[in-house]
Order: structure tokens, then sequence, then C-alpha cells
């Protein structure tokens, strides 16, 4: 994939705004891990909900997360892609109120009790060329060749 | 999100083979990397193409790496996720003949000389619900509330 352009952090959080869903990529003992996740946008940090589970003693056990969203534009020839190095920080009980007027309300068929915020130290965007040299050999049918 | 069923190996590959855009997490020094690229399935391998940058730094400083592709399922209730744990191995310039006749052809607009391929150590797959229980505040107009 080639890199073409870099967004700025406005365009960032304006992608980060319009999604929910995204990758979570974190350290647990000594391996990687990366697990899609829905989240919201809360001021300039981040925040999801999770169980009891492996991401849950990731982000306690090191604090170093990587967060990415990504969209392939409607002409399917571009893609955006946004990464967010940042620090995960488990919430207080309490925190309940802060993210009620977020779009990240409670999961009612599941048990996610607990709310992980992501702050931020690093945003970069880019926008990039889906560039698919092949795409030639796959004309529709009809389509004379070039 | 909440987590309802296991895909077999089997509708992971299907998945893996179906798409050509995922995202890889490696560690360069000692901090996580999350990038999104541009892969191809080569038997049970994936193969991705890089330039020299941080991307070929951190998989050759440390192979272990995790790669994950995700689709939203057209009815936009339901969304499946793929993550491949595996190790990256820089083939050499000679195996080019391989990749020819895989959909990873040269990147004609860029420099991307480098082959590198991951072979899995572990495949799972998962289908979720995509749980948006806050929906029903955002009913279409003209559609009453329940």
């Amino acid at each position: 994939m080639s890199q073409n352009s870099v967004l700025s952090q406005e365009e960032c959080w304006d992608l980060l705004k319009g999604q929910e869903f995204g990758r979570l990529a974190y350290i647990l003992g000594e391996r990687i891990q990366l697990v899609p996740v829905n989240y919201a946008v809360n001021g300039q940090t981040l925040v999801f909900r999770t169980a009891q589970g492996s991401k849950l003693a990731g982000v306690m056990s090191n604090a170093a997360v990587v967060f990415e969203i990504d969209q392939i534009n409607d002409d399917a020839e571009t893609a955006q892609s946004v990464v967010l190095h940042g620090v995960a920080d488990v919430l207080p009980p309490d925190a309940e109120g802060m993210v009620e007027q977020l779009g990240l309300r409670p999961w009612l068929d599941s048990v996610k009790p607990t709310l992980v915020l992501i702050t931020p130290d690093e945003i970069t965007g880019r926008r990039y060329e889906l560039a698919r040299p092949w795409k030639h050999m796959v004309r529709p049918e009809g389509e004379g060749a070039q």
C-alpha cells in the first residue's frame, strides 16, 4: 500500500468520532494481542467497555496500547487510517456518569462492566492510494483492455 | 461488543482469502506498532510487501506478529474478525516467482521491494453481534418508538 498523505489532527479526530469499531493492540505477558473493540470518543480520549478477561488483564499489566481505525472510501481507490498510541486506564465505577452522554451505552446483552479510557500520546493519520496494479487483469466483462 | 460464536479454521481462511486489507501489530524497540497492510493468502501463510522502514525493522528484530481482519456484515448487525498470531520472515528476492500467482502484484507506484511471509501458529475467528443498545435513540424519521 502506498502512503500518500498525512491527515491533520482534526481529520484524525473527525474519523475517530465518525466510527465506533476499531482494533486495540496490547501486550499480555510477552505476547501482542490484537482485538476488535467498540469505542466512543470522550473529549480527547477514547472509552471502551470490557469484561474480566485478557483485554482487561493486558491493559492493567501494561498500559501502553495502540488503537487503529480505518476506512476504505466509497471510490474504493483510497483509504484512511488513524493510529493512536496511548495509555489505558481502568476507570472507577463512578465514571459511568461521565460516559452516559457518549454513544458508548451499556451493553445490555453482555456483561462488560469495566470502562477503560485511552489517553493518546500520539495520533497519526494517513490517506493511502489502494494501489491494485493487478486490477487491469480482472476487468469487468465487456470492458476492453487498455 | 458481545462475542457470540467461534469461526472454524475453514471460515477463517475463507475470510482471509476474501480480503486484501488487514492490520499488522508488531514490536519495534519496546513499543507496539499497529499498521494497515495489503496482503495476500499464499497457501497457509500470508504475504505482504514492505519498503525499508519501521515495519521491516520491526519484523526483523522481533518476528512475533499479530494480524487482524474484520468485516461488518451487510445487515450491519453482525461482524466477523480473524486474528492470526504468527512469525514473520523476510523472503529472499528469488521468492518473487512464488508470489507471482497471488493477488499480491508489485506495487508500481511505490517502492516496496521486500516480501514478508507470516506463518501462523494460531488463528482464531469470531462472529459478534454488534450490540448497539442506543440504536433505539436514533431511529430514522417516521419510525415510531417502541
